[in-house]
């Protein structure tokens, strides 16, 4: 209470949607922390069904000084402006195929600064939006950063310093994540940026070097690459690691035929800034122990993601998280080790670390916390898609999670390497154009995962993700008429099964 | 036996894979008449599961004289140029979107030529694969256009006149339909030509009216106006018929906003050759019967397409067809009203004109007469997708068949308007994405139909197919996770009801 009387002397500002209760606080019957995609959606979900909600969202600059709008990391620093530059690079190849379609087209250079003003004007409408729709919803929307005081308190502090004491019924955590910086690499913090930047440069990153090997590292690396920057990728171990690993290869071997310098099995060792501006990186080859250096405009740290619990003072309300991933504890409810405290979306431990997810987890908490479903998040047969420049969709089990579970002989993987209509005309190299099926090996042979690696993967995994939540057999998906001439209908036409040994290339038509 | 007797006279010609029979002729377990999508996957199969099979394939020119080689219409006539040429008009759109993305482009002309030899090359190197296909395959093809002699012979006349004799088991016909005339036009034929020749032209048809309303109306007209050229479509009555009618408007309100004429409600009555080889066609406005005229250089007649069965002798093996429709009657199992002789794909009555339906009806076909299966095709539910500008991909019933089949009451309709991502930075207009989902109105309400507008409808709709052939609800569409950012997620974010009145346009993340 001490505490809480100390915070409570310095309020000062009063919010129209919230009553003031007792001792001067704001109450609420629901609290988000965290205006990302999962506390937005839980916050307009819960105010939709009649409660009073507030929803805090402060963003900390990065240590370069980035800094941005509502929206969490999806709308800022994370799917939208990677896709538009994943677009933007794609555009880059369209150009080279057009003259093969007939268009009298010259090849031309990328400027940076046009593409990053039209993605961040996007990036600022997005933000905005949000904004006008918390408004319509009469969700109070404090620009606050915010810390537990007790349980059923929270502190919002804003930037200019001012604090407000704010108490619910409810309160959710959805801080999401953060780039981890490799703090134990000389001159990493100083020179290095993040994803949380690349998206906000207003001058090109020019000659680059990604480090990491996550599917953000990937998608960076590959539009990099694909705009007609110098890019190199380090890849310490395996790239991709959670997904399926033939799916991981295809996806380095594509980028390393198409203009990405790919560093496997190195570490980055010291970063140092050279007169001219440039950056000079050392590394480690850690096969042979050889060192080796290279000189680049930009590095870029895409090593991981670090949850944003810091400043959330957790230990204050008893919430308790994983020490080893920092991450807060969850149960099927949402719920954290209190039971009025719960925790959607990047931040809560073991939960797939995707803006679709992160909102309909927070949808559902709303509508239980308002007694409108017992029902809870499914967080089974989650359907994704990496954007590097052949992207690569996917949904259920890899192939290795297949085999663990079930054993190799109770699995069945049919595949393909196909060739989509369209790199006909420009003889596009389709050699990692690939796609697998994995099943249960008995009749009807229920799938258990799609991977598909091609043009346009999310487009063509979001109904097939449907299909397999439908419990689809593979009897089902060869009995799926095809769309002629498509990539998807590829995924009808599979017949050819690992086992068999049989050559899976599509021929003809 | 007089008339066969008077064949087997003529009969010089003796392929190595058929053995010679009593009166000369060559005996198969399967002749197949039409080498087309249909045919050839029937032939293949039923070769690899050890049969003795012919195919015989004829190309009658087309009334300009066009030509080509064996795989059917799809892909010399249809599927396969139509596809890319949509691809280099999709380019063209592309290109214009660049400088936005950064390109620093310049708008292009369009070479017809160069496209035209391009896709060429690419249907002919696929004839090519056919050959080999058959030949692996020890499937004997003869170039001869057949004809019934009775029930269980066939004569093949080569381009030459040499006639061969040929009897089977079982006779599968698959000769599809060509292009309609509509021959009371004056000036039709000699003046206009069909889709048969459009894909086959070395140059640019120019000025083009397309006259119909049907898919491949709207298809060509779509990608000529995408090429830069002055295209018009003249519509008797309603556009896509057999579609959902207001799937059909959208897709002919996005034709006509973006660039080509499209004349509702007229009809062509005359087309006449001016002296500087331009056509001036004349048309009735239907409403107001007055008159009206327009100078093209290519007049392109999409009116429809007949069966082709004209010249097969059908009467010769007591083979009956539908007197208006001239296809062939068939029953569930393919047989005519002659059991050991089949129709699949256009050729027959009832069928949706599909490549990939025609080909697994034929693959299943094989099956059942080699004894493998029992299993019938099931030509419910078959996806598919118009390729026009913006592509429109359904499956399942339309809005009107759903309230005809199952009551106004009883249907619940879902629908939005959404705005791709990758529209927003050219600032494109979205005004005509929209997606519909057709569903039973009691829970969990089983999905009856999907319409999908906007880019990759083809790409989008086929893993929806497989979710409504696993009996798919509403209830499991809602609960799976979308793939962000994605135009097919949108398909997974559907909540407004047509019934509820509410507006139903997706507003930001």
């Amino acid at each position: 209470m001490a505490a809480l009387r100390g915070a409570a002397a310095r309020f000062r500002g009063r919010a129209p949607g919230g009553a003031r209760g007792a001792a001067g606080r704001q109450c609420y019957d629901l609290l988000v922390i965290g205006g990302g995609s999962g506390g937005l959606a839980c916050a307009k979900e819960a105010a939709q069904l009649g409660k009073k909600v507030a929803v805090l969202d402060y963003v900390e600059p990065s240590p370069r000084g980035t800094r941005w709008g509502l929206g969490g990391t999806c709308v800022n620093v994370g799917c939208i402006p990677k896709k538009l530059m994943h677009q933007a690079a794609l555009l880059g190849g369209m150009i080279r195929d057009a003259p093969h379609y007939g268009w009298r087209v010259a090849q031309a250079p990328h400027d940076w600064a046009t593409m990053a003003d039209a993605v961040q004007n996007h990036v600022k409408s997005l933000n905005w939006g949000h904004r006008v729709q918390l408004q319509d919803r009469k969700v109070k929307y404090l620009n606050v950063k915010a810390s537990f005081v007790d349980a059923h308190t929270v502190c919002g502090v804003s930037k200019g310093g001012e604090e407000t004491l704010l108490s619910a019924e409810h309160i959710v955590i959805a801080t999401g994540g953060r780039p981890r910086y490799p703090t134990h690499i000389e001159g990493a913090l100083e020179y290095g940026i993040t994803s949380d930047d690349l998206f906000w440069l207003k001058e090109s990153p020019g000659k680059t070097l990604v480090v990491g090997a996550s599917y953000v590292a990937l998608e960076c690396a590959g539009f990099l690459t694909g705009l007609g920057l110098d890019t190199t990728v380090m890849i310490r171990s395996v790239p991709l690691r959670a997904f399926d690993q033939q799916m991981a290869s295809l996806v380095t071997e594509h980028m390393a035929g198409h203009g990405t310098r790919v560093l496997r099995g190195c570490a980055p060792e010291r970063v140092e800034k050279l007169p001219g501006q440039q950056l000079r990186v050392t590394w480690v080859d850690l096969a042979s122990d050889r060192k080796d250096a290279g000189t680049f405009d930009t590095v870029l740290w895409a090593i991981g993601r670090v949850p944003e619990t810091a400043s959330l003072n957790l230990e204050k309300a008893g919430v308790r998280t994983n020490p080893v991933t920092g991450k807060i504890l969850v149960d099927a409810q949402e719920a954290t080790s209190i039971p009025h405290i719960y925790a959607i979306g990047d931040v809560a431990e073991g939960r797939p670390e995707l803006t679709p997810t992160a909102i309909m987890a927070g949808r559902l908490l709303a509508q239980r916390l308002s007694g409108r479903t017992s029902d809870l998040m499914d967080y089974s047969s989650v359907p994704t898609t990496v954007f590097t420049p052949l992207e690569y969709g996917c949904v259920g089990l890899s192939e290795e999670a297949a085999v663990a579970r079930h054993g190799e002989e109770h699995v069945e993987v049919y595949h393909a390497f196909y060739k989509p209509l369209e790199f006909t005309v420009p003889q596009r190299d389709a050699s990692q154009c690939y796609i697998k099926m994995v099943c249960l090996r008995e009749p009807p042979q229920l799938v258990l995962g799609l991977h598909f690696l091609g043009p346009n993967a999310g487009e063509v995994t979001q109904g097939f993700a449907l299909g397999i939540k439908c419990g689809a057999s593979f009897q089902q998906v060869i009995r799926t008429v095809g769309i002629h001439p498509t990539c998807a209908e590829e995924v009808a036409k599979l017949r050819i099964s690992k086992r068999s040994g049989l050559d899976p290339t599509v021929t003809g038509c």
